[in-house]
């Protein structure tokens, strides 16, 4: 069997697939492969195993003539035609496993940096701008505030383990509440997004990126939070009007928030850039080794188990 | 009852007090009590209500003839000389409580912060010298990493307690193990100092500051570390021997450092502040809203509990 990987990985994760079959990466120093590169000689590769931002269009599908899986390098699969896919028979498959244990680890470790003023402290130290004492930087404590977590998926769940340690209340919205056995292990309570907002203290953004999901923090269902609470967005930036929030946050109406990811993209609006009152990182929810090694060694794994026998994870 | 308090504090945790002894506080403006100031008055006081850097020396301790306790607002008691105090037959009370949940969340904060680079980048962001894209600001994942935890008392436990619910593997040392119904809580292993400074992947220091564990981390057990561990400091600055933290770092000999507390006290030396692979906070472990006020109320209560009756939190 033939293997595309379209992109420039560590090779740790890929052992077992380069053992066993014919696999291509780029050139050493370069990055990645091109689309066009890919269009050109996909006619002879049995599987592709795509990036995340690779574009797997109807073009490329039938180009592909020998094509039997794409295993993309994602939870997501946006970048994916996978109707155009499912259509030819090719199957599509990704790799949520890896990615919900790291993400959830970011949205704590973004909310501990908000509510204790981590980052913002670290940053006013090193510029001279700081100064110690009794009651200054003062920031909230975990133990015994409201955690309200909107889509309690793996990752949502995930978060709901952690702040629980931490001595935290969970409360939920979800499209449909869990079962209460899963719900005790969090000690969560499922609540309409009004009673979310209006009464947590700190808000996760867990949920996919949908037309219903779309600025679900905005203008007006800012004002229904406390202005002791914070936003956590790890998951996509489109669930946040970004302006919106950046005004709510220069006006002090609420205390903090923590994001992972934005509007822009890979861009940062410059409003944010400016606010002493947000955490913000480069959309690095999953950018560990562990985790880089772990999705490659999982998307081997999809292909592997596709052609030998054993369970998959596809989406089509 | 007479209660004098040298800090102007929010009253918040000071209502019951207020409602049931006549209570004096610095005026409105000022800071806190000068120790001249208070050896010239508090003769006519019954109780003193010192902060955790006020001096409450034999000398006070003589002055203060109509004393009956001196309630410490700190866990530590440093400040106070006890043993002139026991001699004088005035109890002195500390709160312990309140400081121990936030100091690991703290611990955690710090951990998250280093390990996945969240400060870091959130500083990088801002002063735009930071790339995005799927192989840079790479940290590590928590799970399956192991936590050295050096003193495992309260703090030290209740670190342990969000470690697992993390999916990380915790060894301590301790001056002895723990019952092992209390350490099948946190799936925690007795180790031994050597093994714990060998094989964790994070080691957070949570012991206090004596003799025996001055400097422990030092030139020699620096090098027996592994190269991707970090370190975690929320106990005392004198632990670590920092200058010599600060050239490991810088020669990355190890991965990273989150210090909440340094040896210079409220002074970060110029050798850490110029490295990106350490988080730094002012002495912020305690610093919340939340355990100001439980502080004020926890050392409301060993007064109040001393004259009517009921628990007190005595060290002498």
């Amino acid at each position: 069997m033939k293997v595309l990987v379209t992109y420039n990985m560590f090779r740790d994760g890929y052992s077992e697939l380069i053992s066993k079959y014919d696999v291509t990466f780029p050139a050493e120093g370069k990055e990645s492969f091109t689309y066009e590169e890919v269009l050109e000689v996909i006619h002879e590769y049995d599987v592709l195993q795509s990036m995340y931002n690779f574009p797997v269009t109807a073009e490329l599908l039938d180009k592909g003539v020998n094509l039997k899986i794409v295993s993309n390098y994602a939870a997501g699969f946006e970048n994916i035609d996978v109707d155009y896919a499912t259509k030819k028979g090719i199957v599509i498959t990704n790799t949520p496993d890896p990615v919900t244990e790291p993400t959830a680890d970011m949205a704590m470790g973004l909310m501990l940096s908000v509510m204790r003023r981590i980052a913002d402290c670290d940053r006013r130290l090193r510029t001279k701008d700081l100064e110690w004492g009794l009651l200054n930087n003062l920031g909230y404590s975990l133990w015994g505030k409201t955690l309200g977590i909107y889509g309690m998926g793996r990752i949502g769940q995930a978060l709901a383990r952690r702040a629980k340690a931490a001595g935290m209340k969970v409360v939920y919205n979800n499209r449909r509440p869990l079962d209460p056995k899963i719900e005790s292990l969090y000690d969560a309570r499922f609540v309409s997004f009004e009673e979310l907002i209006k009464t947590s203290d700190v808000i996760s953004l867990n949920a996919p990126n949908t037309p219903d999901t779309y600025h679900i923090i905005n203008k007006e269902t800012i004002k229904l939070m406390k202005p002791t609470a914070s936003i956590i967005n790890t998951a996509r930036g489109p669930l946040i009007d970004e302006s919106a929030l950046a005004e709510a946050l220069r006006n002090r109406e609420i205390y903090g928030a923590g994001l992972d990811v934005f509007e822009g993209g890979h861009k940062v609006s410059e409003e944010l850039l400016d606010l002493d009152n947000v955490v913000l990182t480069p959309h690095t929810g999953t950018q560990t080794y562990d985790v880089r090694n772990e999705m490659a060694a999982f998307a081997s794994q999809n292909i592997i188990n596709f052609f030998e026998g054993g369970k998959i994870c596809r989406v089509n």
